[in-house]
């Protein structure tokens, strides 16, 4: 059983999205529905319509930090009902049973995790629609409690962009008598500076933009350096005892090594689409270590979520209508948002 | 004060090595001075005479793997006295303040540690030269206590190849319950594959050289996998929680890292001379991570020699007189030694 929802999808990585109608399946016991009131818009909606991991079945519909408010729930849900704001990120679907699962890390599930859209369905067939449409229908399990946020359109990009930085953050141990470097002020970047300070650290940004270095400092940074400013560069070489380094495109994380005290660590959460190369000796010297990072369990993106309406903390975002999405893309792929879309679904 | 001593070395990197005269200083109240009974030939010996490291001013004395007895002892030496077996690596002096210092690994002082060849003498002026002499003189802080190993040549090694290392096995949890990697057997690998079965863990070797599969089950792997058949290598992925790489040429490390469980690491050992390539994804998903390792401190070192000592564990060597040294290092470009040289020093 399923129910038809208008959404904005494409057929082919060559055409824009347009409106399009999707198929959702009717509420099962542990389902609940929502209406999405906002999608944020990430570099990875962008990489997969336009097929960079690959191609895929038609039709596309992206979107991945949805927030919205519960509109049906099944018969065994127990953690929601109908009005209750709720949000998705990435993850809808696991195996739940693969030491992975246990330990709450499902975005490595054994079996291969369900992503909220270009999946495998593994409940429904065919694949997953994202939440570039009116309602989303997810398992319980896979479904947020939202936080009242004052702010509730610029909270959705916390259940992508929020969720990557903050799972290293906390991982590596960023708090207080840490010394924590942001590498690039973009989506991700400028919520890892909001949310290392937050968590007590102090926080270097490292930008390769003379104009975000005032940005970062506003948006909480201590200090902001300018990357080709080779001097202020040496100032923290052997200072900082973790880097997340949100660059996406190529570029060199050796320079970025050596700024590390020993056992310290730069941690990849971009995704660039070339290899990254690294020099024996940068690693070597002082026991360092180039590690990466993907998003994070959906125990850990509550635990974010509740940390982030606690601290205050939101995106920069700029809000749209869906029918802005096309334009928004073109300016995304240009580096051109400060510092994330958001689009409001009643727009649809 | 100085003395003439015997030595082997080169005066140009186009040159042989051969018998020269080199000037130590006499002992002062801290110092050890130790005739070397054996000295073991590294890799980095070799870099070194060929100045893949950077040019050097002549002569060079290469050699830090020393083994000796004690000759003479400063007024102030409370660790050693005559007739003592003693012991030297890679670290002769260091500025014993700095957090490096005081953590314990001094290998990363921040002033720069004093190497027991080609580095600034800080003491006596000029530069170090190593253990291809007749005797060797150091701070006693620097000198090791060794175990009376039955073959103590073969022990020899162990100062530099083992604790290299033993070091990164120790620091990253090697031991009951653990599936450790080692990629490739030379004079590293064959001391990974004896101490990470000594600490308890399951190990598994991959190598390029089908000679040598039947070797690493000899020294004691669980698993011995050629690297180039695919489906022996498939079956790995995502199963071990940690790989030691001693490889010192270019190679894929990528390949590696997919055999990692989450949170696992591939750490580096040996010095390929150019940049190994890492993809995103390959430490993105599971969290992994490619680190280095650079020896070890020299309570690790001390601590290293009583764990070999304890479980029986010296290198495979092939022991030579000095006048074969050079022959030795062509050997040793080509690979053709199982698995170290050791110079028996009363040759000299």
């Amino acid at each position: 059983m399923s129910t038809k929802v208008k959404a904005y999808g494409t057929s082919s990585t060559e055409n824009p999205l347009e409106e399009i109608t999707i198929e959702r399946r009717t509420v099962q016991a542990h389902d609940v529905e929502f209406e999405i009131l906002y999608c944020g818009i990430c570099h990875s909606d962008l990489h997969q319509i336009k097929g960079d991991f690959g191609a895929f079945p038609p039709p596309i519909v992206p979107g991945h930090e949805m927030v919205g408010r519960v509109t049906a729930v099944g018969n065994h849900v127990t953690k929601f009902k109908i009005g209750d704001l709720a949000a998705v990120g990435c993850i809808v679907d696991s195996c739940g049973h693969c030491e992975y699962c246990e330990d709450g890390i499902e975005q490595f599930c054994d079996e291969g995790v369900t992503f909220s859209f270009n999946s495998e369905d593994k409940i429904s067939g065919g694949h997953t629609f994202g939440g570039f449409s009116k309602t989303y229908v997810c398992n319980e399990k896979y479904v947020l409690k939202m936080p009242a946020f004052e702010d509730l359109a610029s909270a959705a990009p916390l259940l992508c962009a929020g969720i990557t930085v903050y799972s290293p953050l906390k991982h590596w141990g960023a708090g207080p008598s840490k010394k924590v470097g942001v590498l690039g002020i973009g989506g991700l970047g400028h919520l890892a500076i909001k949310i290392a300070k937050a968590m007590g650290a102090e926080v270097v940004v490292f930008t390769t933009s003379p104009n975000k270095v005032e940005d970062a400092k506003r948006l909480g940074a201590d200090e902001a350096v300018l990357s080709s400013d080779a001097e202020a560069m040496a100032k923290y070489s052997r200072q900082l005892h973790f880097i997340i380094d949100t660059v996406s495109a190529k570029h060199d994380v050796n320079v970025y090594l050596n700024l590390l005290r020993h056992d310290g660590t730069v941690v990849l959460v971009g995704l660039p689409p070339e290899p990254l190369e690294i020099g024996a000796f940068n690693v070597i010297m002082g026991r360092r270590s180039f590690a990466g990072s993907n998003i994070g369990g959906i125990a850990e993106t509550q635990e974010m979520l509740d940390f982030c309406f606690e601290h205050n903390i939101t995106a920069e975002s700029e809000i749209i209508p869906i029918d802005y999405v096309n334009t928004a893309f073109e300016r995304l792929e240009k580096g051109d948002v400060k510092y994330r879309f958001v689009i409001d679904m009643a727009s649809l």
